[in-house]
């Protein structure tokens, strides 16, 4: 998808050209500026309207089916009968092997995702996940870590040019595999999880990599997904560190030039 | 709420004392440190668990009413009639004047909210919001927008001790009235949203101030409230632009230290 904004030059895909007054001091200014473009995408699953999505408009295919695995709605590549991107409307067709009505399961797993007090249905889905914590044989040096965080803040093309996004990679020991860019830090690692579902990648010994904070909702994602690493250059939340624990999940925050901070888990980092 | 650390300092409110590893160079250091507490608030409206929210422990009487009120669920304070927060539980009880079944009123909702393609139901919930587009007569000079962020950033004490907060602050033209900080920018915005409900403030005359970015749920939220101003000192998106000029909001991102890009309505920034 090329474009050229009014004086004939490209406009970087996932950017829109908008109108701005620029203020400066007493100085003011009609000019053109670059900001990161936000679409609606809305997934209809087997030929139902199911839920709208506000992201960035690359990878949808993989968002989708991301946002459906995070949701617990399929598990495999195997669930899926057929996928289709109307990138024009902004709408992705998913058919699932099972046609039951999936909207009522999603309208009970709502009442558990955002579910109740301690000792309820939040903390029930918490409890089906710590019966069996995220094993891995991986063992990685700090340095790597670093290493990865650096490489995926240098792919960031977006990030540099409008400010306005959170990215998302994955990576096995040696290199960053793939990575992703949204407006928003769970689409971003929903992104992943659906690339990862379409090409039937094993994750148990990945990384997960995130330039965003790392609250209860991603650590619960990754460990949905088996993932022992999840790596940030942001802060962690205390609901974050309390889950990774519990979850099995190797937490990293604050890993940004030379230092990192281990907050579970530490001896899977050498 | 005072508690304190092993070593008898003092821990700040808002924040969760943790073990880590803290990794520099070749170093590696058992060490406490302190991350932004996150919580899970679950909300019964009429005695029927509704949601639960992933927040900060602060002003959770506010998150929840701002949260329904968002949600169009209750429009002012005479939709109330009984607000008790368990800060034990992480529970607020709501009992609204309609006993109706406000449950089935979201799940409504919850189609239009994360509604569909363009045409339908996403785009029906702006349209009734763009029929009466945001009037006011507050015009404002950028200067003292500029001075009222570098308050919101001084004020901001959370994200100070741990970079993992958001704040937002409702201002007039002279000063703060009130701010908040919450892990999720959205509940911070919806925090200001509660506040204002519940004190019954007219919001024609006031500007809503935000360190996140300005997407279009955000502008969203701040034309529900009626708010002529939204100012921020980070980024807005492609749709978060579109919709503030559509709905009669003044959008302004990047205000930090002498400068700041106005997005749309410029003519009430003098």
């Amino acid at each position: 998808m090329e474009r050229e904004n009014l004086q004939g030059q490209d406009i970087p895909q996932g950017t829109s050209e908008v109108e701005i007054v620029r203020v400066r001091d007493s100085e003011r200014n009609n000019e053109k500026d670059l900001v990161v473009t936000e679409t609606p995408l809305t997934v209809f699953l087997n030929n139902k309207e199911f839920v709208t999505l506000l992201c960035s408009p690359e990878k949808l295919d993989f968002l989708a089916v991301g946002f459906l695995r995070s949701e617990g709605l399929i598990q495999g590549s195997s669930d899926l009968r057929d996928l289709h991107v109307d990138h024009q409307k902004g709408i992705v067709y998913v058919r699932t092997a099972d046609q039951s009505d999936l909207t009522e399961k999603l309208y009970g797993k709502r009442t558990i995702t955002s579910g109740c007090g301690k000792g309820t249905i939040f903390f029930n889905v918490l409890d089906s996940l710590q019966s069996r914590p995220v094993e891995s044989n991986l063992k990685i040096e700090a340095g790597r870590l670093l290493k990865l965080m650096s490489e995926l803040q240098n792919d960031s093309i977006l990030f540099k040019t409008t400010g306005g996004v959170h990215s998302a990679a994955l990576a096995d020991r040696d290199k960053i595999l793939f990575s992703s860019e949204d407006i928003g830090r769970h689409n971003a690692v929903d992104k992943i999880a659906g690339e990862c579902l379409l090409k039937n990648i094993s994750l148990d010994d990945k990384i997960l990599l995130s330039s965003g904070r790392l609250s209860s909702e991603i650590v619960i994602k990754g460990a949905k997904l088996r993932l022992p690493f999840i790596v940030s250059r942001s802060a962690p939340t205390s609901l974050g560190v309390e889950l990774a624990e519990k979850l099995g999940v190797t937490l990293v925050g604050f890993a940004r030039g030379r230092r990192l901070n281990i907050y579970s888990h530490a001896d899977r980092i050498i």
